[in-house]
Parts: C-alpha cells; sequence; structure tokens
C-alpha cells in the first residue's frame, strides 16, 4: 500500500501497543503534542508454546518513557482482552480510568483483588465526552456479548477518530438500547478522519443474528425437555445470555443457580449495578438444589470452552463437591469453542455424553461480533477518509480491508497495521512514520516478565524429552573426581526399564571425563561440554531422543 | 442396555482393542473357538498431554496371550488409523496380512522401513474370500478418500458379521468403481448377525457429496486464478484428491509438482500400482518448476492441517529449500481441519496472507466418511440383527445408535462397546461376557512403552514449571556436608533477574540442612524430603509457582 506524505504541521498518532497480530491484548496509544489517550488495555492467554505461563500482557515501554503525557484509560468494555491487563500496568501507569457502568464495576472488582483501588476512575455515561489533554472523548451505545459495550469518538485537533469497539448491531438487544446509529450518522456528516472497526467476524457474510435470537431457542429446549433437570454452559461475562436463560427459567417456573466462581462475580456485580433484572425468587444457592425436583432447576454454569479447572468440567468428571450429572439431565452448550478449544470442549461431551446426559451443543449460540453486512453499515454511515482494521489477526484485518474496498474507499487509505506501527494522520494525509517498542509480557504466578524466551526454550525442551543431570565432585586440590558422575533423570524414560541404558550411559560419560582429566584437563566449561557431547550421541544412539542434558560439577 | 442371556453352544467373540473411545488406533478380533482374525492395526496421535511422543500404539497383550488362535491380520484400507501399528504389533504378532492392491502397497513401503519384509502376506481382490481357520473373510468394494478401501463379510459359524470400514456412498467416483450396494443387499437377504459401521459423520444430517465435486470447484478456482501459481494443499493420503487436482492442472495445461516426502512416496505407489491416471509430461520435479512459468504451475503439497515440519509451513514462514510463496500465488486448503489443529492450520494461513499470497480455505473438501443417509442406506441393505457402532468417539458412536433406533433396531439389540469389552454373539443372543487388557503404548523415538504415566507427569510438570535441582556433598565418615548445597534451575525462571531469589532458597536450604544434620539426622530420604518441603514453601510464597525440586546427594 502506497503511503502519502504528511507534509502539515502536527499530527494525530495511532499506536497500537497489542491486538493486531491476534485477538487479544487489545491497547491502543492516541496521541497529539503532549497528549496521550490510551484506549483499552487488555490481556491475551498463552499460545501453545508459553507453557506454564497464566496470561500475557503488552509491553506498555512506550507508555512510561512518555508518562507525563498519558492523560488517561479508555475503556470500550468489560472483557479481558480489553481490561485483563490494567491491574499490571497501572502499577507503572498510575493514570485516571474511564469507563461506563458496567465496565467500571467488573475493573474495580479487578482493582479490588490488586489492592489498586486508589487509582482514579470516572464512570461516563453513553453520549457524555471527558476532556483528556488535547483530546476530547465521547462514549458512544454499542451492542456487545455484554452490556455497557461502548465505541469511542475521539477528537483531535488533527481530526476525529471513530474507534468501534467490540460490537454488533442489534436492533432487539436483550437489555437496555440498541447501538445509536443515529450518532454514527451525525459524525459521518461532520467529518471523520479514520475509522478503526472490529475484525473479528469480517470473514463472514452477512448479518449477525439479535442476541434475542437464542432467547427464543431456549424457549423451544426449555419446552423440549420439561422433564429433566437443565445446564446451560456459557462465557461467564455474558451477561446478556444469563439475562435469556433466566428469563426463559422464569417463564417456565424453575429456579436458577449460577456456579462457577468468576459467573457469580460478575453476575452479583450486574445485579448491583442494575445490568440484568432477576425477578424476586428466582436466584438460588447451590446449597438450595436440593430443596427442587429436577424439572424445576436450572444450572448456569462456567466451562462452556472445556476449561478443565471450570464448574462444568468438574461436574462431568464428578469432581465437583456439590452437583454431579447423570441420565436425567440436559446440558446446553450456548457457546462456540473459541479456535484452539475444540478439542477440550469435544472431552467434555463425551464425558457428559457417557454419563448419561443429553447433550445439546449446536444453535444455542450467537456471536457478539459484527459480521460483513454491519460492518458496511457502519462504513457507510462514519464515511471515514482512513480505515484501520483492529481487533483480529491478518486474516480478519485483510477480509475487513477487503468490504472497505468494496465501499470505495481507496486501497491506499486503508492502513493494515502491526502492533508498534505508528500512523501518523494529519489533514493533508496518513503514513506510517515508525515504530515503538512492543511485546508480549508473560504473566506466570505472581512473576510478570520473569519468564522469557530462554525459559520458554527449557520448558519445551524439557517437555519433549526431560531432562538427565550428571553429578560429579572434584578434588579441590588434585582436580581428581572423588565422587560420581551420577546421573538422575526426570521425564526421559521410565527408569526401571532403562536402569541398563542409564548405567552404560554413566560408564560412557565416566571413560570420557577420566580420559579429560587424564590429560591435565581440568576446566569447568571443557569437562561440561564434553559431558553433553559423549552422552549426548549416546543417548541419541539408543533411543533416537535428545533429553536436556545438565552436568553439576562440585569441588570438595 | 439390557443384555440378554446367551444359552447356546460357541458363539462369536468380537473384541475391539481398540478405535472406541477416540478416531483412531482401530484394532479389532473376531474370536470363534480356535480362531482369531484381527481386522485392522491403527495407531492414533498423541493427545495433548502426551507430551514429547511420537505416535500412539495399541496393546495387544491378549493377542500375545493366544498367539497360536491369530490367523492374519485382515485390512480395510491404507490411513494410518488403521494400519500405522503393523511394523510395532508384527514384532510380537508375526501373523500373514491381507489386504487389497494399493493398501498392501502402502503397507509395505512401511515393512520397508522396518525391514519386516519377510512378513507374510497377501493381495486380496475384491469379490475375494480368504480361509482363516474357523472364519471365511470376504472383501467387498467401498469409497472413501483413498483408492482400495474395502468393508468386510466376516462370516464364522454363529453367523455373517459385516464390518464397513471407513467409507462413504459415492456413486460417481474419481477413481474405479462404486461401493459395491449389490453385494450389502445380497448379504442382508441371506441374513448378517451384526453389522459394525463408521461413525465418524454419523452426528451429521444428510449426504456426504461425491468426491466429484470437489473436481468442479477446482476447476472454478482454477479459471478465477488464470494468472497466478497455484498450491494445493491436502491430505498426503487423499490418492482421490491428487487424481483431480491433476485432471484439472491437465485441463489448463499446467504442469504438476509434488512436494512433501509422505505424499510423494504414496503417490509414488498409487501410480506404480496402478491406482492414479497421470498423463505423460504433467509431473515434473520441483527442479523443473523454473522452466515454466507462474501460471503454467501447479504444486500439491503437504501440511494442510498446519503440521510445523510439513512442506506448506516450511513454504510459508519462509524455511523451504526450493518454493518460496509471494503475493503472485494462490494457496488452496483442499482439506478440513482435523479437530485440534485449527489453531496452527490459522497460524499458516495468516503467514501465508502476511507473505502477500491470496488464500482459499473454503468448499475445496469433502469428508471420505458417511453422513446419516449413508448410512441409513447400509442399514437397510444389511439389516442386521445387532448393531455396533464403531470407529468414533462417545458422542459419534451415541449418534449411529440413534440413527440404528430410528430405522427401527431395537435399542437392546444395539451395543455401545468400550475397547477392551468382549461382546458374544451367537443365534440365541448377545452380550457382553468379560473383558481384556487394552491400552494405548507410547512411542517416543525408539522407545516403544518405556514413556507410562510416571515420566508422561514429570515431562507435563517440567514443563508448567521447570525443575530446581539441589546438590550436596556429604562426608562419607562424618556425614558433615562439604559441598553445597547448589541450586541450578531450568524451565524455571530467568536467572538473571532471580539472583536474589535463587540465593535466598539457597541460604533457606542450607539453613534447614544444617539444622537436621546438628540434630544428628543423616538418613538421605529424611535430608531430601526436608529439602522438598523447605524449598518448595519458600518458592511457593515468593512466586506461586511449583517448580520439580530434585535433591541429588553425594557421599565424598
Amino acid at each position: 500500500m502506497k503511503r502519502k506524505e504528511n507534509n502539515s504541521g502536527s499530527g494525530l498518532k495511532i499506536i497500537p501497543l497489542g491486538g493486531l497480530e491476534q485477538i487479544g491484548m487489545n491497547i491502543t496509544a492516541f496521541e497529539y503534542e503532549d497528549s496521550i489517550v490510551v484506549v483499552d488495555c487488555g490481556l491475551s492467554f498463552p499460545a501453545d508454546d508459553m507453557l506454564g505461563i497464566d496470561l500475557v500482557i503488552p509491553d506498555v515501554t512506550y507508555l512510561k518513557d512518555n508518562i507525563d503525557k498519558v492523560k488517561g484509560f479508555v475503556i470500550t468494555h468489560g472483557h479481558e482482552d480489553h481490561i485483563g491487563a490494567l491491574p499490571y500496568v497501572l502499577r507503572d501507569i498510575n493514570v485516571p480510568i474511564y469507563a461506563t457502568r458496567l465496565t467500571m464495576g467488573i475493573i474495580e472488582n479487578k482493582l479490588k483483588e490488586h489492592s489498586l483501588l486508589k487509582t482514579k476512575r470516572k464512570v461516563v455515561k453513553f453520549g457524555q465526552s471527558i476532556n483528556m489533554g488535547q483530546f476530547r472523548v465521547e462514549f458512544i451505545k454499542t451492542n456487545h456479548s455484554i452490556v455497557d459495550a461502548a465505541a469511542l469518538a475521539i477528537y483531535s485537533p488533527a481530526g476525529t477518530v471513530v474507534h468501534t469497539g467490540d460490537f454488533k448491531v442489534d436492533y432487539t438487544p436483550v437489555f437496555g438500547d440498541a447501538i445509536d446509529l443515529q450518532r454514527f450518522a451525525e459524525l459521518g456528516k461532520k467529518g471523520v478522519l479514520a475509522l478503526m472497526c472490529d475484525s473479528t467476524n469480517a470473514e463472514r457474510p452477512g448479518f449477525t443474528p439479535s442476541e434475542r435470537t437464542v432467547g427464543t431457542t431456549f424457549d423451544g429446549l426449555f419446552e423440549e425437555h420439561k422433564n429433566t433437570r437443565i445446564f446451560v454452559a456459557t462465557f461467564a461475562s455474558n451477561v446478556d445470555r444469563v439475562q435469556q436463560i433466566i428469563n426463559t427459567a422464569y417463564k417456565f417456573g424453575r429456579k436458577v443457580c449460577v456456579d462457577g466462581r468468576s459467573m457469580v462475580s460478575i453476575i452479583d456485580t450486574a445485579r448491583n449495578l442494575g445490568c440484568i433484572n432477576i425477578p424476586d425468587n428466582t436466584l438460588i444457592e447451590v446449597e438450595q438444589l436440593k430443596n427442587y425436583p429436577d424439572e424445576k432447576q436450572v444450572i448456569i454454569t462456567t466451562g462452556s470452552q472445556g476449561e478443565s479447572m471450570a464448574a462444568l468440567s468438574r461436574m462431568a468428571s464428578g469432581m465437583h463437591r456439590k452437583i454431579s450429572i447423570g441420565p436425567r439431565d440436559t446440558v446446553i452448550f450456548s457457546s462456540n469453542p473459541i479456535p484452539g478449544n475444540e478439542k477440550s470442549v469435544t472431552k467434555v461431551i463425551n464425558e457428559l455424553i457417557r454419563k448419561g446426559a443429553d447433550v445439546i451443543f449446536q444453535d444455542a449460540h450467537v456471536s457478539g461480533h459484527a459480521c460483513q453486512e454491519e460492518i458496511k453499515l457502519i462504513y457507510s454511515l462514519i464515511r471515514p477518509r482512513y480505515a484501520v482494521p483492529v481487533h483480529g489477526e491478518i486474516k480478519h484485518l485483510k477480509a475487513q480491508a477487503k468490504v472497505a474496498q468494496s465501499l470505495g474507499i481507496d486501497k491506499d487509505n486503508i492502513f493494515i497495521l502491526s502492533s508498534g506501527d505508528v500512523l501518523e494522520l494529519s489533514d493533508s494525509g496518513a503514513k506510517v512514520t515508525g515504530r515503538v517498542p512492543v511485546g508480549a509480557i508473560l504473566v506466570d504466578g505472581l512473576g510478570v516478565g520473569d519468564v522469557g524466551n530462554v525459559v520458554l526454550r527449557d520448558r519445551q525442551h524439557l517437555a519433549e524429552d526431560g531432562i538427565m543431570i550428571v553429578v560429579m565432585s572434584l578434588d579441590r586440590a588434585s582436580g581428581q573426581m572423588v565422587a560420581g558422575p551420577d546421573i538422575v533423570s526426570r521425564g526421559f524414560v521410565y527408569v526401571k526399564e532403562s536402569d541398563e541404558l542409564i548405567e552404560g550411559a554413566r560408564q560412557t560419560v565416566e571413560d570420557a571425563l577420566q580420559r579429560c582429566l587424564d590429560k591435565g584437563i581440568t576446566d569447568w566449561g571443557k569437562l561440561k561440554n564434553t559431558t553433553k557431547d559423549i552422552l549426548g550421541d549416546y543417548v541419541w544412539k539408543k533411543t533416537k531422543r535428545r533429553p536436556m542434558i545438565l552436568p553439576i560439577i562440585m569441588e570438595v
């Protein structure tokens, strides 16, 4: 793509610090002269090769280096990929947070856990604007799979950028108002410099159905399974979905029990803030289930992605302390597997079927993201000069670029950015003018960033073939071996079946080391390398495996 | 399910030794008095938690214990999940192999690699029967995603069992004849005791489309991308698919290059046996590609599942020695991701898009397995007394059971077996009468079965949190510590950032050990346990991680 020269004075810089190579870790800095506004601060879940890692957060070195400019975080909605890194990033970048009601409620739960409640924060209403240095940011109502999702109009002296956040167009939402299409149109009329639009479903033609259609599906399924207990598994954060399950349960005279720590927390928060309508005497505790017959119960649970520690998996495998599943149960999966989770979801389904449950895993879900026709609608209302597709892998971004082109936007005005690119925009043009440092910081337990590539490579090596440790003691004075070499292995081969192998290996190493020592070689580095080479060859020949070999020398 | 009593004399035993908890590792023993016939001998690929494992083969203890009865292996078709364990199992169970032409060709390649060509084997034609002790086995033509797939009619004194193998109903196959439905009908007329039918697609309504429809798709795609080089990625073993790509390439005047070791081998075998039609001067070697313009080339490649070492992944990541992919290329995925491979397939797609290629990953594939309407057709022709769904996870088997019930087969006559169940059938009834030992034997490099649960658990532990090794030397005479404790870690934490942590840990362990030694405790077991407890607590408090802790004591 050709980038035009920017000949004007000050430009607006858009700097994605994450979120453009994946679905997750969304964070974007908007910079104009002495002001920076940060939109979202999400985490991502570890890739398959990030062994032992709990979660991944963005590298915010650029914000640290420009801390004086940073006016605050503006958050679009309360999902982990948009808020999850806040408790970590706030340690260095302690600036105010702006968000809508439920979004802030969920953020506050996190801040409480991390003792960060001193952070300044302000709940913003839809239509309201916040002044942040050279910027003004307006929150605009959208629809998504969680209540209170917002798009942002970011006003700067260089022009207006509209960021959709995660959205869909739902004319008949389950709770609250439909997306504020009129405001999008109004902004478009006034002139929008750039549109940053959700790409998640940009490969899919058509419209995403209204969340309400799932309610109709629930009604049908509850009618069909009148005589069994019903479980519904969905995402903990899908407040609208829970609303609909409760609606249908109430209609059929069933009591509802919510199980799974994360879901209980979010539903509590939503209820306290008036973001979910629960009729009196509908919710019951898990301990009360025994007071009602099966056909008067609905259990809403986490674990729809097959997460092994979530409530549903524990029920399926008989590890749940209070609920077990059997032949008189119907389990509805109100979710689609996120790519990568297919196998674990199937595992849970098979366990449920083995227990005799009737499992329904189709048609009880709709997406929370816009498909192609909705993306076209937003583009047609906004009519931006530049298009910057966000929220997706490159295949999603490219798919949105194709949609934008089909609407007549010039190829040169569409920017497929990478995280770290600095896109500079002004009245006279747009181009990528530089790069800032970005990256993924790994969180493992309490450690933030202390597991890097070396440690990960070691974990992969250990996982693949295990480790052989060779210990020996050398006499300080003579340099001669006074104990060992002994070999201890873990994760390599079942030792009882390999006595001969290990003894052969030990003998081979001992001979090689003795030859070194006899030649007067006492340099520890050389002795260790000899051990690694000799033992590595021996083991490869015998087993075609390459365990990690770790020589340890002690001096006595 | 109620099982009827069997009061007759000798029964026919059906003993699945694998294949019923998964798609993979298919092997079933049929036993009547002094005769055992084994159908298929497949491998499976390791589950996600089988770290470092290359492949998985069935435990055939039952066959070893009854080796005198075993008359031979009868193989339905040449896919790994039906033949892949042969080279391992033949080491103990060296009996003749019976298979059709291409199936045997592929098996012979394997036997060659494992120096097992002395194994007796016989190529069988469709319609032909083999006498095997008390059994007679007839091979019946079916369709699947590989040429020469067979169903089996297994005749025993207790009655006839029909085993479909993997199949679909393709009235217009790409190569050779359609499935021999007349023979199925004839067998049904004469009376069939039990039907063992492929369950892979039993959850899907309707018919699987003919393989030929993919040819039409290729014609359209080649027409649409006349000016680019075309890559098509598919399964190495899908000979019919390769046939169609070649047909379309020939039609459009393009040369075809096959890349990927496994695919080259299978296509060679198929060609030598006359199981694929390749016009003269169509195939070229990879070295010849440079002699032709892009728009005259088609490259058929492995790696459609995103396998990191396959040809397509190496091309996408720029690691292929001879072919690189760029903006003038079109890449067609002629396959669907197998559950569990979605993420790696997406990774390759994103890399290809980043290189500028046009990637087509929809509509250029059909399944090789029967959907519900085809399953109904086979049941209606065979009209078995008993139904034993095979080839699938429990959700697939249950789905077929539902289909069978919908056709009027009594619930009590449908058997959802587990691997190891002994199903005994005779004229007077059928029931599960016992269990035989079964299991998964892990192959890692040259090791068969030497990696068991303990080693796998260690690998998982190492992968998750790494290892801390604590070495110390004790004086043989005094029992006092003369060197150490030293701590070495791998896969735990980046050491430079953790000097303080490790030194603190070392000091804590040293103090604890010294207290033990001062108290006269010199028992190595106790010293090791103290080390594990003290260090484990210390590390958990500081990091919330639980690395494996391995104390090693040397005596000098």
